[in-house]
């Protein structure tokens, strides 16, 4: 069966993005290192239409099944950029340039109306403004029976967190302590989420837990 | 050289106690299973003086090695217990019992001073008004050459962590959400603590993650 698959990298303390998040710093400050795990991975590279050389190995692995069998992405107005409110004239169109690295559909949930936005590379980002359930139910038929992912940021995934949407996450732990900025695991008072350990892989500068979130 | 070093059980949302803690409870609100992986382990029962039946593997290997070496342990008030202000007339004797599990001298934290208590099994309770250098200057004394555990809880923890005064700590994580409660990261706003990675273990029901503190 299809899942709603979550994948993030946390620092130890807890943090997907430093303070101060802006257009100019949009990972927020001091968080400069916590993808450093990321960012050479030839798989990384690959969606990102950059050379593909790079390292190959347990990280890449692990970044690859995590991309493999998507079929749909859910994000958030903050993840998708372009500072809160009303889309200007000439709106944002997202951080990833012309060819972003989804290839395929991305639904962003916001406040906002506006219309579809077709990229080069298969991406699409289409515009939900009812709410956490209809953008799911939109990514499940847009997936074509293969698996959704939540992009993020923070907010969304505490939101699917608390409704009890989510089916398996993976924490890319590394060993920062960023001691400010935004926590992934806030604002969930009161709910009671239970996880069942899938798999612990220990690589290069980050260790993996991945989680089955029971229902 | 001799260490001083922090073992502790957090969640992975990050707290090491839920919300509410009192002499009823001390760990706080619905945190009854943070402990599960360490009750049952003989290593565990042993410094108990429990029955030295038990578990044996790996979470044991990590239990032992944990509490091998120490010469002095160092805690704040609220782990030893007994509620905060002034001590009372027949004043609390912490939660351990006659033969408490450190078998050794332990110093706590404490803004009201208080004389010595000698326990059996060569516990000694050394209360501390004058902060956590002179704490950890005489438990390094005490502990002749040994290292010296920080036992908890998170606010004494933090205080060493940001005073740049650890040298090494291992997270047992346990994959609960607890949602709320005593986080063991927070109120570090603007330190820069940097960690090594020294070892991921996986084990029954937790990972251990142990990290150098870079000074």
């Amino acid at each position: 069966m299809s899942k709603f698959r979550f994948n993030i990298t946390m620092t130890l303390d807890g943090y997907v993005a430093g303070p101060n998040q802006s257009i100019d710093n949009p990972l927020g400050e001091g968080a400069d290192h916590i993808h450093d795990w990321l960012f050479n991975l030839k798989g990384f590279r690959e969606i990102h239409g950059d050379k593909p050389d790079g390292e190959t190995g347990t990280n890449d692995d692990v970044f690859r099944e995590a991309f493999a069998n998507i079929g749909a992405t859910i994000m958030g107005r903050n993840m998708f950029g372009g500072g809160p409110g009303q889309w200007r004239e000439d709106p944002w169109r997202g951080w990833w340039g012309d060819n972003p690295p989804f290839h395929g559909p991305v639904f962003v949930l916001t406040h906002h109306a506006r219309e579809q936005l077709v990229m080069q590379g298969g991406t699409t980002f289409t515009f939900v403004t009812d709410g956490i359930e209809s953008a799911l139910k939109q990514a499940r038929q847009a997936a074509g029976g293969k698996d959704v992912a939540l992009g993020g940021g923070a907010n969304v995934a505490q939101q699917y967190l608390a409704a009890g949407l989510l089916d398996e996450m993976e924490i890319h732990l590394v060993p920062l302590l960023l001691c400010g900025g935004a926590r992934l695991f806030d604002s969930l008072e009161g709910f009671d989420i239970r996880l069942e350990p899938v798999r612990t892989i220990e690589a290069a500068g980050v260790t993996h837990l991945k989680y089955r979130i029971i229902r």
